[in-house]
């Protein structure tokens, strides 16, 4: 297998590790699946396929995502819960010198600390993935939810 | 990693690849994921098991699938909601020749227009995969669908 | 693409051919999958946090396993229901010789005789798998259930 063909199966390992990070509540250990000057933004299918600039959150440096885990740990409203990811296969759908362009399906499921467990979010990540450090980054990470019916608490990593 | 070692990986690109043409609406293009000459199949798993040959749909030429599309399209249907399909990766049963037999579980989440999110479909794909050509095709695919309550909307691609 | 970064990769496929053992009720097979010294545990995300010796379902031996297996049968439990995993990407934890530490995020779905689909449990296997042998082997093998709402039913395998 050549290092090309092999680049969406690194980046599928980085997709799973990164979604143990939130499911396991390592909120803190988040940004740093992120460059410094990265862009993360939630954003509705409808909202992204008009191009309205709606986003339900929007980020543009890994110290905004910071930022946000202090105020969710301030919420406490992870605590309240957690999350479950289901990855489908990433796949490449650009690259341009050392950023990957890259997609992959997700599910986020959704349990109470009281033990119900609901189908919270379905979309794609849409990834630009730079490659230059020991370990690939997420230069852009674009969540976009299938749904437009978004509840406030998405403000949760996606 | 040998080439037979890399098989599963590349199919399940493959595989990636056709459930973002269909979740993204990009009906047009998914003849062009078969051969020719294919058999595409969507049965229950109790009709399967009893080798019933009761399908929800079948066609068994590239053609059938495209006059398909153009029905759906004529229909509406598929504008009125949208699908998500997460899959579990694949694995191989068989190779004969060029032909590689595989296996991969397969969710379908179907998302309304209004933003209701339900599951929609589990099953999984038993697919024949010709790798003659530049990209691997399905010569056959035989969505097998764990419920036997099958929606009429089940004529949507799967 | 090395040895090691291949590892996950095979690993993952085993996941996959075991999820399908159980998924096709195939469950005389099920215990061929684990070290003839295995130790296998159902347990819920709480106990396991806070280091609760209280699992759902215990056994440390592939012959235990069996046990389980012909008690299923007798009791017809499997026979009214089957499953459907999805699994998320596997990523290794750690390794110490021949043996892998692997996370891999799992769904199961249960589907009724009667038709009825629900999210049945969501989770993470926790595995340490063997590599000495011909296929990798189960040497541990815990899946952590994210709702503590634990079905009795749970005690078919996970």
């Amino acid at each position: 297998m050549s290092d090309d063909a092999a680049r969406p199966y690194a980046l599928e390992r980085r997709q799973a590790r990164y979604a143990a990070c939130i499911d396991d509540g390592r909120l803190e250990d988040w940004p740093g699946f992120f460059t410094a000057d990265c862009r993360y933004q939630i954003i509705s299918r409808e909202s992204y396929e008009k191009k309205l600039p709606i986003g339900v959150f929007f980020a543009n440096s890994r110290g905004m995502l910071g930022d946000r885990v202090t105020a969710l740990r301030e919420a406490n409203i992870y605590e309240a819960q957690h999350y479950r990811h289901i990855l489908s296969p990433t796949f490449v759908l650009a690259r341009d010198g050392t950023i990957v362009t890259a997609q992959t399906n997700y599910q986020v499921i959704r349990i109470t600390r009281e033990g119900a467990t609901m189908l919270f979010s379905t979309g794609r990540y849409l990834d630009r993935i730079a490659l230059e450090g020991a370990k690939p980054l997420f230069a852009e990470k674009l969540v976009v939810c299938d749904s437009r019916r978004i509840d406030t608490l998405l403000a949760i990593p996606l």
